[in-house]
């Protein structure tokens, strides 16, 4: 009965029709790149210029960071186990959960709160930022999205940055990410860049994404790179090899620019 | 010690540096959009601008396709358990495999197949898709990538043809697709046009991707849609429900046009 | 060197010589039965006879409920597309998360946090189930392990308990359930007896196992459920099927007794 | 309608009433071990008693082998990426594929085809062994279930033969098996004990299991030390940590003797 059917707002079929949030697949098809159309699943609507080409850059930000991430190891492992492509792609994008990609989400979390903060109390930014991270250091917790293990200064972060400037799409949430930067720089005396998860997270912030959403985001781009290293490790290695995430090192092309 | 590094061609890791087969990847961010990145990624060199387009349109054409295909279901069902959005996608992921999605590969095998043989034989077009078929008949096996339960002309394939037409990159695979399929209706009887497996099948051909890959792209498109699906069952729906597969209607914007 | 090797204390492996928890494997097999290894791998000790015995019919009062729970949905969706059966089984394992199973964590913490407050208060058991009660009220929230959408009287759960009274293993946690449930059928006036969730939760506290355990254990059980669930839907479905979770019939074997 | 609903013939589920194959779980639990229930569920019938000690001893056997395999691996390094004990644990159970306990499948597939062509042709079972090695070494294939990277003989395979002797359960494939290491001695001059897949290929031949069920067996099996390595994984490690499959060692319970 009518009554009983569940609803989905994502796709209509008919025979012969597929319209994705109202728009036939056929349209969208070769005049709206993928990572627009991923806006447009994740959002309801299309992006402005601005915001799918920022939506872009951070797909491509994040697509491979080589073999040494859970997600590259365990797919990796699967597929050493004979598994097929896409079961140990699944592997690895399960293994985007908590800590690995989780700092997005968190790091949202915190601009969010800083900037709801600002609006609610009249404080300047540098005010709410010194406060936030007053109250991390009391509670002993590290304010996610800042510092990495191997960059010092992550080229996807500065390159994320720069390209939200130049497409004038540094508002409040960009302004709180270096407050928090230049906060903790004078309170815990170490200057932490924000890493490619604080930069994806301020720019999902900027856009209006719920944080409930960011892991699904890094996971889509991710899953290009997870294709590479599965199909690599089927093609040119034997099934069962114990894999040291460390001892690897890589024989591609050479350093190239685009174009 | 050195002889005893694993190797990987895809990408290069060092402090502050991310090179992508060899490419900064601040230079692709905000210049080469995502659809042509996976394509650098899986196939080793940048694609020439009408290969960004045709393999952009066809990662659009599959991003999703509503909530029946076993990959939406799947990811949903796990989502209903109480799983991470990435956990159920990855469930999602896994079902794509040698029947949903597989269509890709076998008819991936019987175009390669087929213009291996015209070659080899200096037989035309039109003689080999009608030997192929017969064989086929004889083995009593279906071609893959013809037909669709539900779409008698499938919008995804129309397009991606007309877009391949209109890039200059219609050859001889799908000259071979048509020919077969002109093969099956004069000798079934039947007019089957290629679904959108046969149509993503015949532009790997033509963008010469290896066979074993193309569930992966697959599962790279679907990606998108999967994000949508499961954060949809988790905002809107209750855990544990029982996901009838046909029993559910579209209440999202109505049919609208690109621009 | 010593100093960087990570440490695990479940199983040694050494050329011709195997040893979980220090126990030869060819001293267990054919001497311990499965159920009573699981508890010596989570627990580090073999368990005393009751406590297998229990441990034991734990395990298969979870194997299988049926086609309808998400776990065996989103496995045969996941066999559907044409995973492979253990794709298939670990999809089905990943749907057993937050709500699927989480009743037994959810449980396990009530029932832990009431026998804390009953020592260290020196109230009785009814006057610690009653706040209980009162508090979960109060906030609104529903104790978890009572009340089940189709059994109103568990056969799973009475089995358990009576097992547990027969092997002289009830002890404060049973009492403290029995309670809990007086409790609510005086103040909400419903009598909602344990489902299996709570009963396996109440035999797991009895037998001292950590809450964050408690959905292994029972995907332990569950997957000599799911393999019969894949293998059916392998051997008997034809692929790609929508799956209607309700719209099913049983066809095996007619009731009988054991023995 | 009636006529469109699916069969299943694994459990009846009724209101209080849940029944495998035919049994009311009430009388399973306490009565029947798990072992031989997972007997029952995949292969209809209740074991007879030694088929119920062989089955148990076959799961015990396989429950763990430490921190090596790739499904240890995966499931590890899916959780140390922030996952959930089952998403962490269905990785491990997807590692388990076509190498990894793979094996199994191979190796009944040649004892059912050795045994079936002895029958037919009335030639003895060491001529049949010996025609078999030969075939495979002409197609330069070795025969699975032979040979252990490790253990040169393998304790577990050692206590199925002399469990199956016992039992009085050495039929015609334990035979076969035999008769296939003996022409492979002689003929390649190298005595290859078999492994544990071999070994339990040969018990699974013997109770008349099906080769598609094996790995889903192991998976069982296994499921119980996936467990065990991801509680642990979690509760000893910090998240993200690089997992080195080599650089680990021992430090649980010392070497001690059952009873």
């Amino acid at each position: 009965m009518a009554e009983e059917k569940w609803k989905t707002a994502i796709t209509k079929i008919e025979p012969n029709k597929i319209a994705m949030k109202g728009y036939p697949v056929e349209q969208l098809m070769g005049q709206i790149p993928f990572g627009h159309v991923v806006f447009l699943l994740l959002k309801g609507e299309l992006p402005s210029k601005e915001q799918g080409l920022l939506m872009d850059a951070m797909l491509v930000s994040s697509i491979d960071h080589g073999a040494t991430p859970p997600s590259a190891l365990a797919a990796r492992t699967v597929a050493s186990g004979g598994a097929s492509l896409t079961t140990a792609m699944a592997a690895g994008i399960s293994a985007i959960n908590r800590y690995h990609g989780g700092a997005i989400e968190g790091c949202m979390r915190v601009l969010l709160e800083a900037v709801e903060r600002e609006q609610g109390s009249g404080k300047d930014t540098a005010t709410v930022a010194s406060e936030m991270v007053d109250e991390y250091r009391a509670a002993k917790r590290r304010i996610p999205g800042y510092g990495h293990r191997l960059h010092t200064e992550d080229p996807r972060s500065v390159r994320l940055f720069a390209l939200a400037g130049e497409l004038g799409m540094s508002g409040e949430y960009v302004e709180m990410a270096h407050a928090i930067r230049a906060a903790m720089k004078e309170k815990l005396g170490r200057d932490l860049p924000m890493n490619v998860d604080g930069a994806i997270a301020t720019m999902l912030c900027e856009m209006d994404f719920p944080p409930e959403m960011s892991n699904g985001i890094f996971a889509i781009s991710r899953s290009g790179g997870l294709v590479a290293q599965v199909y690599e490790e089927q093609a040119r290695m034997r099934p069962m090899r114990p894999i040291d995430p460390s001892a690897h090192e890589y024989d591609g092309p050479p350093e190239r620019k685009v174009k």
